[in-house]
């Protein structure tokens, strides 16, 4: 089984990785899908059992597939795009992280807006109306709010409908996590404000306002940072 | 050793991988050093040798470390980013990830070649020229200029100083490899054209003519796309 694929340096346990990854790229195991066994694939790709269990804990790693205990192991929802896809988390200075992440940010989130705008469906924006709500809710709570801002700015990657730009969200993530932990949370009415104006924008399909409203939401971020 | 930090459904070998990615992020071991060998790590982290065998493997799947046989374990130059850190290479639409992989290059980039305007030093634009003077030959004589097509994105973007954007780079490397591929390389005087109109805009510290520079070398890319 193991023929062409094979490259020199590379451990038994590596090239049957990549012989499980293959399958998964060619569709034979889609998103979501349950792996044979280990029995299975043991005598499907012609190697022993300790083999394949090696290989699986290599391909969890990189999140290509997900191990769950007593159930199995299945491709993962977005294969191969782990917490830390640009490995952020190693770099020590936080403080200039945190600003270079902004000036990232500002380069794609105001397109995104604007995408999210010219092609979100009428669920996606009910449910961008809904996770507003409730950070306003948490807001004015005096409640921690960043797992539900990562959410709306993940609705509003994902109704682009780019391929690229969800996957752009673990990064989004981080900075979000930094900024809220430097800046102490502040900016609440800012917060709340731009976040409608970027949902009634993309709500009434206008492309320019979106780019605009999220330009100003990241714009008091960007400032506050500054401080 | 592994007290706090000890999660429920995490193997032995997978907390052990944790605690050396904590020690690396302390600055303990910093890029390129040599690890402790594994009897040096068993003793350090009390655990088995086949432990540690087993957790570096985990932590190389992910290039937070490189082994190199024979020489040792070394932190790596960018730890934790991986060939296809958002993993684009398990999306099966081919072309309409090369058009969105184009709009999302169409964000950055220009505010990358900006960015390089104000901020790369004589050696970094020395190294673009020659470069491009590379690219050229390669175009000229027919040849394959992929590999230094990327070398001059990337020379661009750490330019930038932005910490964040060299990350961005395997990303863009996908995207110039399918856009090659799917092109079948054609675009030889423009891309000869508008690689000069950007390293001489970063060359004369002028930031929105570099930007529009980028605009117009991804514009002839991205039409191309549309044929």
């Amino acid at each position: 089984m193991l023929d062409s694929s094979q490259q020199k340096g590379q451990s038994l346990a590596q090239q049957v990785a990549s012989k499980i990854e293959e399958l998964i790229k060619d569709q034979q195991y889609k998103v979501g899908d349950k792996l044979p066994n280990e029995f299975e694939l043991a005598s499907e790709l012609n190697v022993g059992r300790g083999t394949i269990r090696e290989a699986i804990k290599l391909l969890a790693a990189r999140n290509v597939v997900m191990i769950q205990r007593g159930k199995g192991t299945f491709v993962s929802e977005n294969p191969g795009l782990t917490e830390d896809p640009l490995g952020l988390s190693f770099i020590t200075d936080k403080k200039k992280l945190s600003h270079d992440l902004m000036d990232v940010r500002m380069m794609i989130e105001p397109e995104i807006a604007k995408l999210a705008a010219e092609n979100a469906t009428y669920d996606e924006v009910k449910e961008m109306e809904k996770i507003c709500l409730e950070i306003e809710e948490l807001i004015n709570n005096n409640e921690n709010h960043e797992e539900k801002d990562i959410q709306l700015h993940s609705v509003i990657a994902k109704s682009s409908k780019n391929l690229v730009v969800p996957n752009l969200i673990p990064i989004i993530q981080t900075a979000i996590s930094l900024f809220i932990s430097l800046t102490n949370r502040s900016l609440r009415e800012e917060t709340i404000e731009t976040h409608r104006q970027i949902v009634n924008a993309i709500k009434n399909k206008e492309g320019e306002a979106a780019k605009t409203a999220m330009k100003r939401h990241l714009g008091y971020n960007k400032d506050k940072l500054n401080i």
